[in-house]
């Protein structure tokens, strides 16, 4: 539950966010200085939701067992067990950090996140923490770049052939007709997009399918664009852990089959319209502040 | 030996033909009607040298065991084990003629030689002859993707910095100072680039790293384009024998453990050599009716 405000709150906590600024881009809304603008939006309500998220699970779904005591001992002996922190490590962590400050500070030295991301790459070949043979036998990477490519290129040719703008002036010219104001429809997209996931078994897929499409109906609607790219792709992680199919983290975590089918059902739509609610409050207070509508 | 020839046949035969002819591009060289283009200049030198490579080796080489009756009746008996051909085999057969025949006619259709290749891996996928999962697992793929993508890359940058046209002018200029005319310069170069393939592992990283600069000594040098192109493009498939790690297939059958080191180095030159002889003077004379020079 809490992943989905965490995966929010940093462009580059998921791998659909990214795809969320690419996709904004075929329809021509740039988001300037992109790592800094997304993290800024988020950080309130990101926060916001990640201090009270833990506290309602615990309410709505206690643990079984509250008192830990041999859990920091256990962790200290796995913990010696393992040594001090090797060579590797700490090259990867080097890495790592290079590599987020120049997703950051990018913009302003002109280092692009593809250079950023290669070069963190390189280091790691380079100083033998990666092997290239570790690099080709990452399967899920192989997919995701294949799976991006032709989601981003079938999204620019929707928008290319006119469907997407097609559509989106439809929805635009509903909701118009039923005299819906420019916050009732931001309202009803966005619980639209929210609420279709239960439909979906990948956030990816579910941006590659509907973003350019409800984008282009904010866009219709008259709502300011950085606005619309950066709520559906916080929105995006947000229904992540509506079922257990829902996302990745959340197929893994039903996976390790201690929670039963029905809480997840149960706790998922109660956070998701917890989250909802703590991001709209928050949101509509702070992205007013930071200047976004 | 014989495989050298069999992949400059055809330009789909092996992987650094198709890079050649992007590289080729890249320095202004267009060839037209590929596949049909590059398979007429290769026909002729290509079949004369199919028809020797066998004889010659059978002498330099003669096998051990010559004579092998029980060899048709295990092929027999395995072939009745394996069974009629299966529904996957025929449907592999028939995408494998269409893909092949729109490489062939593309350009006429308007069909490009990349959706031609999709096209063939989408049939296989939705026929199920094939599982997305192969094609994930498939690491020489990807391997092969991101090495092309950074050759294609750097070769690019190496021309449009100016390091390619500068190299090929210096070595154009000096031939020239040394009063070698165009057919000298035409030998003097593709020896060259066949024997520093002595030095490679690899002939795609040959062709990586050198077929940009060669090529463009070869326009320096006012040779034809086009003949320049196909001739380093069959000179590179050539010098897979040279060595056992001279190409993928030669590291195989070196491999295999059957043929010793001593006799790959005699067989490699020697074959190299009728191989030069051959394409030189068949190449001369069909190129010519071609209208290539």
């Amino acid at each position: 539950m809490a992943a989905s405000s965490s995966s929010a709150l940093f462009l580059t906590a998921a791998a659909q966010n990214l795809l969320c600024i690419k996709l904004a881009e075929g329809l021509g809304v740039e988001v300037p200085n992109r790592w800094i603008t997304w993290f800024k939006a988020s950080s309130l309500p990101a926060v916001g939701s990640l201090l009270v998220t833990p506290v309602i699970v615990y309410k709505l779904f206690p643990p079984t067992l509250k008192h830990t005591p041999d859990a920091p001992v256990m962790a200290k002996e796995k913990l010696d067990h393992m040594g001090p922190i090797k060579r590797e490590e700490w090259l990867m962590m080097g890495t790592m950090l290079i590599t987020v400050a120049l997703w950051i500070s990018g913009e302003h030295i002109n280092v692009s996140s593809v250079v950023a991301a290669l070069l963190g790459l390189s280091l790691l070949l380079l100083s033998g923490v990666l092997e290239w043979d570790d690099c080709l036998s990452e399967k899920s990477a192989w997919d995701t770049l294949v799976w991006f490519g032709v989601l981003v290129g079938m999204a620019g040719q929707l928008t290319t052939l006119g469907v997407v703008p097609w559509l989106s002036d439809l929805v635009a010219h509903m909701l118009k007709s039923l005299s819906v104001n420019k916050l009732g429809a931001f309202a009803i997209l966005q619980l639209a997009y929210f609420f279709i996931h239960y439909l979906f078994a990948s956030q990816t897929a579910h941006v590659g399918a509907l973003y350019s499409a409800f984008l282009g109906m904010h866009l219709a609607a008259k709502i300011p664009g950085l606005l619309s790219v950066l709520v559906l792709g916080y929105n995006t992680n947000l229904f992540g852990a509506l079922m257990h199919y829902s996302s990745g983290q959340a197929a893994v975590y039903y996976g390790g089959g201690f929670v039963k089918l029905p809480a997840v059902i149960r706790l998922g739509i109660i956070m998701a319209i917890v989250n909802l609610v703590i991001w709209g409050l928050i949101g509509a207070f702070w992205w007013k502040i930071l200047g976004l509508y």
